[in-house]
């Protein structure tokens, strides 16, 4: 957090079919539905999030991630960090608060690896869901489905890891918690942190540019990753892979696809990263097991991303 | 228990490599390794089981399943079973006392899959290893590797599963508690019981006789399940698959090979079963689910069984 | 099994307030609600119960239990057992099949500590809640509360534990499992099984005769016992202990009160039983750790008994 | 982290025993023991933790904590909190570097609630004790008893939690997350954090300056908490409370004396805060509950502090 951001804040998925996507995210993923806007988009969070939503889900003709955005500290920072962007070289466009409901102006800026992101300072703080900020229960009543407690992050695949890498560490203040690095030292692995948690954004090295791997959920336990992969047995939902364990953060997790494609993650644990430390570092010959631990090899589907 | 068969008390398994294979079972699986007798084989058991050795293995030049034997009530019912078998036309032999070290005598017998099993009365009682009798602590120190609990049940595969169902349910008094039935009516999967465990021993139809799928040994809870998928790749073990649900039984499971190519299992969890209950039954349509619940589909390796 | 009882198949127990008892039962512990009947009784089962009903609730002007019914494997076995209890010498009540609605005739018969206890044969067979018996999935949806999976056991308290003894090995079949025994080698303290569960009923010694100590109820996971105990204090149900676990079988476990001052427990884990194992000994000077093995003392709660 | 304070670091406790200090803190509660100096302190560390050591125990003729230190982000904040600490009028105390071995110049300073903490920003980085930090396996293996995998903070009990908010918020830049408050509207508990996890350091009102409550720990899973619970048995380790869950932070627990009695904690799980949250508030009528969030009521245990 030593530049300010803070998490990351919310993320636009393209559904192809807005009622099928809602009842993946809502009935199956089991989060809260807070709000439409008129544009037809639809407005979710994990139960445990502070702020009214993380989720923007929008129809459109391809699936894929519009845009991934972080929420700083203030308005200071944000100011700060739109000059440093704009310095930086980014193609940035402010976007004036209320375009996205409740959401305060935003700085949106690409990535040397073609994604879209945004930073903000503020969002209406409706505190956590079906619990009080006063003597609050260990959890809420009537929380469906996976039971997802926050939107975690995003792996993103595209070609200029090295340039991500430096907009996110110098300009953006982010560390380097874990990398995949092949035998000519090559960067094909990088995950960035802004806090403590193992990772809040990650990329992995792909030929074309702008491509999402999928968009991760939080749960509290192994147990509830149980819970998941039978809901998705249950609700024939197409499986990627899992339960299993990923080397790189060494995070408990499946992989599965919503009803656009879209690959979703639902994960517990995983290591915890302070600034002072060494990122991990994982060689591209233990590829395989870097991601999915267990099986110690990739599967076909995992190399498979949206636009 | 209708008839007095109590339990699976033992198996003996070949391997091609004692050394190797005692680190499988004893060091990596968590078995506590308690003899090993003149002619070189060595008896290893689960931690909580009460008789002195649940798993037998053998050098031999084939990997596979020697015989499963089950322990019954006492020698009258052993010699009533006997005699039952005798009248069914198994083949029959009777083994002495000591051939296995500290086990009573033996009644060998073969089923209609071509599978070898005995029942047997008498074994030494030397309690659960690292705990007393009296004022037991609630697990013992020391425990190695996954720390599998018991031996659990077998998972043979062969062509007459009529005739060994037969042979399980009229002479042995086991209860068929789940199934898979095709199209046609044929039962292709048959698990059976002698206790309230949703299986002691299963069947799977295959076009040879006498093949061996799995052993199988019990965890106390899913994160044991993880705990030993790790282990299973820090050690580089040959995985199957998992961890994972099975739609039969709804066990949580995970499964390996041993050094020798034998598939051991670990699982935990699962169903129960009481006579009065009618059958479980999958159709061999929803097979890939039945057996593995999430995946829903097969993997090549698991129609693999040995010799 | 050896005897033909199969398991413990309901509990009767009075409670003062039916709507309020409906609320613990159903909507907090979780059991489903399957009939009332014409006297105003509530009927409930576990959703893993095959059989229609394990619970009734009669409305009553002093808390405590009824009587506690066993399932047997047939009428052959019921009839023999009647005959066996007549010469034990138990007071013998013959009640007509449809008296507990969709349960066939019951004997009904007294222990030498003043219980009250019943056998039957036949009850209709309902299957599982929720799931199917064809392709079943893992568990259903639309649980509630804690999501109890089954009835389990009842602790009685009662004077005559020799008598009692007696009745449960050597006219019924049960096993001795766990006992505690004081200086002078009294069992102050006897668990039996019909099966391989640690226990299917207990008792424990006590000057007056009767006594309900508290009514079980099986959870999966450890997990589920910390949910239980997070519900107990949303729903601000009294809280006997919990959660912890017990020194006698180590199960994992909860107590708590219904509104009506009945105790009821939901557990998880346990040890194991087989007939040819020696009784676990817990001695008297331990019995705090035998009952809560983590704080190794009763508190005042645990003596209180129910009429 | 907005000031440069990255996390709790080290802890000094005061033992009268240390060989019986170090069976607790290395043998039971599984930290790992990395040093001893010439004044004969030992020096442990959580197996995840990257710095050389975080917990020093010093023989001493009473119990309790000498001072509680706090890694900084690098030398320049380090210079920036000394002035500032003497701005707001602490008494301050250089400590040269390698006065505890490995460590670097450490700023100690008193709070107003009369504790002795430090800020410090270089100690010989190690790694994870038992992986590597190239393709690292998830566990290491060897690890003894609890297994704890990191020094996770204090809670002290004191008289001016007024002054210490200040003193942590203003000049140290923590966030305050969690708080219970009384009918006049005095906070009489405070929780501080320096990251997302919800308490780095904490505070609960006392008569008396300078009292320890409790040394923490963290576990992955509540499975782990329960183990803990077992050695603690095991072992006949003086329990305090637990297994239980807390209200503030809503995390996992068991507290336990060491010998010297100093109590200990073990917990997993709790809630993540971030600093554009509102504190969490629990109103001191709900103060048993806040606490122990099963039992509503504190222990007599709860209210006995250290020295």
């Amino acid at each position: 957090m030593v530049k300010g951001v803070m998490r990351p804040g919310h993320v636009q998925i393209r559904v192809l079919d807005m009622e099928e996507a809602v009842k993946h995210y809502r009935d199956l993923m089991g989060l809260i539905e807070v709000n439409r806007d008129a544009s037809g988009r639809v407005y979710l969070k994990g139960w445990t999030e502070s702020d009214k939503f993380s989720v923007v889900l929008r129809e459109a003709d391809t699936p894929g991630c519009d845009f991934n955005g972080f929420k700083v500290r203030n308005n200071e920072v944000l100011d700060q960090l739109h000059s440093d962007l704009k310095d930086f070289g980014c193609n940035i466009e402010e976007i004036p608060a209320g375009e996205l409901e409740d959401c305060g102006r935003r700085i949106r800026f690409d990535s040397p690896t073609g994604h879209i992101f945004e930073i903000y300072a503020e969002k209406e703080r409706t505190g956590k869901w079906g619990i009080s900020s006063t003597n609050p229960e260990a959890w809420p009543r009537g929380l469906k489905g996976m039971k997802a407690t926050r939107f975690d992050h995003c792996l993103f695949y595209g070609d200029d890891l090295d340039g991500t890498f430096d907009l996110f560490t110098n300009v953006l203040g982010f560390d380097l918690s874990e990398q995949v690095v092949d035998p000519e030292g090559n960067r094909i692995a990088q995950f960035f942190t802004c806090s403590i948690k193992e990772h809040d954004i990650a990329f992995i090295k792909h030929e074309e540019k702008g491509k999402l791997h999928h968009v991760s959920f939080y749960l509290d336990t192994w147990e509830d990753v149980l819970r998941a992969a039978d809901l998705i047995s249950m609700e024939d939902v197409p499986l990627d892979i899992g339960p299993t364990r990923h080397g790189l953060t060494h995070g408990q997790t499946i992989y599965f696809f919503d009803p656009s494609g879209n690959r979703s993650e639902v994960f517990c644990g995983g290591d915890y990263f302070y600034p002072d430390q060494e990122p991990i570092t994982w060689t591209a010959d233990q590829l395989g097991k870097a991601i999915f631990y267990h099986d110690r090899q990739l599967n076909e589907r995992f190399l498979s991303v949206l636009t």
